[in-house]
């Protein structure tokens, strides 16, 4: 769990798109968004005071998330004194690099001497139970994809902030990095061990009110070879009440395996709605959630039309045309 | 990879059962087991000559199997004696105890004095890829089950043997500690990083000559929620041409999972045959494999006469009545 709220550290961001980490918590917790931390260089502007550390801290500002991709894979020296110098003024750090903060001796160091912790996200904090199946109250909701990458994240976060608009009680579950820096807690699901997968899942959705919705991140496909047993114990571990089906219609080939073609969105609620029925037989498909950002406008209404005309379900691009389609019909259930 | 052939050690063990993985070794593996190390009060004999460590060397033993379950999960200090002097009379050490040989820093230290390995079976000592789901040549069947501990290890061992005695070329693929000790080798894959599962198993199943066959070790079902994202690991990773179908007829649950039923032979059939023809598919069901242990004789062929009758596909149970039907099946692929 990483303290909120947070000060947003983008660094010499080489251009907006490399801070996209920071954004999407500014797009998705405004709240935990105080201001941003900018050095010399950087080409990122998220429209957040630029803030430094002591003006950080004075506006509350607990931890300092390093909402940025580093250049050539290293945290550079520069990046390390920043850091250092946030944890001598009473600052956590937070980050989703693969290169880790506990990896940089100076940082372990300075975390020890002030007394402030380190969280890398991409590496489980918790040590997880193995899967019991019990049947949990509460409801939820898992986005489940036709490949990697084509928008459950999103699709869960604009459910949760429909639900939400609505008054209805609802938690997004983040199960990787982005959406753990995003909501300061989850389960970072492709670093967890393979035995334990599943519970970490049923740790992540714990029992809840009759009413209340988990609107879990969904990870990798059923179909895609590489990760597919990770969705697996997504399905399995999260007991979905109900399943949206996340899909991008101009992608050519399963991510990295140019082989390998998408499935359809039947194949897609076929496979996933079979599987989630072992760990609960009421488990439906509510909708579709289509990425229809690389669409024209135009094309992409006719595209959702023709999805709900075929499959005979909403169908939404929650990003572009908002989730109230999908939580109609989640709060039909 | 371990060093074969094995001395392996029995300790104290209280009784047969708790030498089960020494007994698999001696069953599959007879040229790797030269000889037995018991001590005092030990209750369990493999009928292996009983040797002290300068005899086991003598006979060219280069690795010594802790082939036993330790009682109250410790490591003893009686056995962390004969451990030691095994390092030091030059053999390597492999266990698959919970209790990490790892952990006993005596043994780290003697090991790096009398440069001699440790290996901890449970833990992956390779850093396996991602999988890339490419085709590779050579043919595999992985043997799949309606629940854990059904006999797929068993099953993948018998099919090897009787392949093996025809004069085919195959390979039985471990995925679990007790195969990797019969072996010395294979995947701890309950053991792998979620994002590594099927790229493990790819790892394992190489390309190959195009009539030679993998046999791989399976691990959970597809229906058990606790451990399903492995098995589906397995599926995706393993690419296999064939499955064999494993079952425990007298099983009242799922392992471990009270709340849940088994699975009828024909949901795994269809579900595993699914998700196979994802990465492979001319993936096909070549038979079955039922565990027959807990039934009288005449029962057991009652059984498999009417699985044979209902699915249409060869049933036996290739520990009890042999491999020959499932072989013939792979053959004719």
């Amino acid at each position: 769990m990483i303290e909120t709220p947070y000060l947003l550290f983008l660094g010499d961001a080489a251009d907006q798109l490399a801070a996209k980490v920071a954004q999407g918590i500014k797009d998705w917790r405004p709240e935990f968004a105080i201001g941003q931390f900018r050095m010399e260089g950087c080409k990122a502007d998220l429209g957040l005071p630029d803030m430094d550390l002591a003006a950080a801290k004075a506006a509350g500002c607990k931890t300092l998330v390093v909402g940025v991709a580093n250049r050539g894979g290293v945290i550079s020296g520069a990046w390390i004194k920043v850091l250092v110098d946030a944890l001598a003024e009473g600052f956590d750090l937070a980050s989703g690099l693969h290169n880790l903060l506990r990896d940089e001796p100076v940082l372990v160091e300075a975390a020890a001497r002030f007394g402030r912790k380190l969280h890398d996200v991409r590496v489980p904090e918790v040590e997880y139970p193995i899967a019991n199946g019990k049947k949990r109250a509460g409801k939820r909701m898992l986005a489940v994809g036709t490949d990697c990458s084509v928008g459950k994240m999103y699709t869960a976060l604009c459910v949760e902030k429909e639900m939400r608009a609505r008054g209805m009680k609802a938690s997004f579950r983040a199960t990787g990095q982005t959406g753990i820096l995003i909501t300061g807690d989850g389960v970072p699901l492709d670093a967890v061990i393979a035995d334990f997968m599943a519970g970490s899942v049923e740790y992540l959705t714990p029992a809840n009110d009759p009413d209340h919705w988990d609107l879990i991140e969904g990870q990798g496909s059923l179909f895609h070879v590489s990760y597919s047993g990770v969705t697996l114990a997504l399905i399995h571990g999260g007991q979905p009440d109900a399943l949206v089906i996340c899909h991008e219609p101009t992608r050519a080939h399963m991510r990295g395996l140019p082989e390998y073609t998408l499935p359809t969105l039947e194949q897609v609620r076929d496979a996933a709605l079979l599987l989630a029925r072992v760990a609960n037989p009421a488990c439906v498909a509510v909708g579709y959630a289509i990425n229809t950002q690389h669409m024209p406008e135009a094309e992409a209404k006719a595209y959702l039309a023709d999805v709900e005309a075929r499959l005979g379900l909403p169908a939404t691009d929650p990003f572009r045309f908002g989730a109230a389609k999908l939580v109609d019909a989640l709060a039909a259930i």
